[in-house]
């Protein structure tokens, strides 16, 4: 507890901990803010919860996701992420060890990213108040002249394209959590796409939406866009990748994939005339190697999201309802 | 727990208690970051996660406070607040009336301090691994050109200055948390000084260093503020304002209010050719009106902070060790 109250103990822990794991210059001033001078133009500011529960998982743990899930947020406005801020809450009795695991992971993933961690704070709540470590985390982020990128611009005729296989990152959760030992390790696809996007808006700088199906997955994503956008969507379930070791765990654990959260895909919009362009760029940078055009948008004054199944029957792909997997991210 | 799912039930919490309360023209975006084109030059930004119990305390809750701790950051840098994010970390059964309470006092104090809330984020966490509600806030703000205040241009020669009574906040927490009944309510400090700050840059630019006492209080900061400047402070225990009914809980409490929480009071060093100028604009504002010259800063290779107390003796003032209140904030 004397590690959150303000006084030596958390000066020491800010000095041999975050400062040294997270090092740079504006976190260096020391100040309760950080100062500097962004280029100019329009920024971005995103912010992020992180719950995720177990702290550590196959293909990443609760401080790279902050970093990444944030980095994704402010990119997909087409953004370039720039400086992110960290708000740890820890829960009294969390190892030092697993801190400073968490503290490294975060910095090795901001390095990766090109962002850097300019401010933090630490809070430490009783043991049995929390669940070892809470990460929010803010990013900002400067956006290209010219690129204009929101869930409203989605108009019909426009493509409909994601960036790699989904269910990824809830299956690898779901299955530490439950000790379901598979044959074959599924692995969080945790990862920023600010490098993905900058490919993309450099080929198709008309891209009209950029959404990462993070908490409700690729169904839930999709609704909110056709929503935001005022039209209805029409996907083909055959074209939607997902891997066969995400496939079968999830009619074992009774999962559908397309409401699986995912934490390293992207969903991109575009007019459909640049829709192969897009798919090339996207194909050629290792983190869209297995993007797909998976459907399009059309006028649906409903804003539905309709699916042609692998059977050559069509249904509705509704918003989530109620929770599929708690603590996910 | 549904409503931290993503699916529908957390889109009509964010349309029927978040935009209502938080409404403004970014957050309307609807997107997962906020984009806004800020005025030119030095920006700043600060975090703080708010994990105060209880949420409802006189004087305040932890929807006012997230929104005063982190204005209050970005204002010791002589910046002007411009956007806030806002994250929020849930126990499953926190009732929805004190959300809205929470939410609600958030968008007043927003509003008040002339800032908005541009981008914000849920997350709900099962009963027993949180505390109600914890509020993760980042600031955002403009460094008017000119300004340089930080926490190393503390110089020898300098004044002291604290904008009023110290120790409420904490003293008000504590009472409410053991249910003392003392003859007179003694009422947290929470407020936004953004103004206060606004009016002191003016009369006096050459302003070294700005902070506010949070936790650790008015001696933890003072400290810190000798340590990053590599100077001394004398301060003057006789002229440091602690309102009677204060003084008299901590008595009875055993605690020292040099060392208990604020979170509406700052500290200012200045030339000390300026501190009258300083003192003078300070107590023409209503959130300085008991402002008051401390001490000031000297050449010390220790960095200490001394006090001459009221009995005329001299003790050196230490960091906060270990934890005196724990979440105070």
């Amino acid at each position: 507890m004397s590690h959150g109250s303000g006084g030596r103990a958390m000066a020491q822990l800010i000095d041999e901990l975050f400062r040294v794991h997270l090092d740079n210059p504006l976190l260096a001033q020391g100040n309760d803010q950080a100062l500097f001078t962004p280029p100019p133009g329009r920024l971005v500011a995103s912010t992020d919860g992180h719950v995720i529960s177990p702290l550590f998982f196959p293909g990443g743990d609760i401080g790279a996701l902050a970093v990444h899930g944030t980095v994704n947020d402010v990119a997909m406005a087409g953004a370039r992420p720039l400086y992110l801020t960290a708000s740890f809450i820890l829960e009294e009795g969390l190892p030092l060890a697993d801190l400073e695991r968490i503290v490294a992971s975060m910095g090795a993933a901001a390095r990766a990213a090109g962002v850097q961690v300019v401010a933090g704070d630490t809070k430490v709540v009783e043991r049995g108040k929390g669940d070892g470590c809470f990460i929010s985390t803010t990013g900002i982020g400067v956006v290209p002249d010219g690129i204009q990128i929101s869930g409203d611009l989605a108009r019909p005729g426009d493509a409909i394209l994601v960036s790699g296989s989904i269910g990824d990152h809830g299956v690898a959760i779901l299955s530490k959590r439950e000790n379901l030992g598979f044959e074959t390790e599924i692995v969080s696809d945790c990862q920023a796409l600010n490098d993905l996007v900058a490919v993309m808006i450099e080929a198709v700088p008309s891209i009209h939406c950029l959404r990462d199906p993070t908490r409700g997955g690729l169904a839930t994503t999709l609704n909110e866009l056709a929503l935001q956008s005022r039209v209805g969507m029409q996907i083909r379930e055959p074209l939607i990748p997902v891997r066969p070791e995400v496939s079968a765990a999830c009619e074992l654990l009774g999962l559908d994939p397309l409401y699986v959260a995912n934490e390293g895909k992207l969903i991109a919009i575009c007019p459909g005339d640049q829709a192969e362009t897009l798919l090339a760029a996207m194909r050629a940078h290792p983190k869209g190697r297995d993007a797909a055009i998976i459907g399009q948008v059309v006028e649906d004054a409903h804003h539905f999201v309709q699916m042609e199944t692998a059977f050559g029957g069509s249904r509705i792909v509704d918003w989530l309802a109620g929770e599929q997997l708690p603590r996910i991210c």
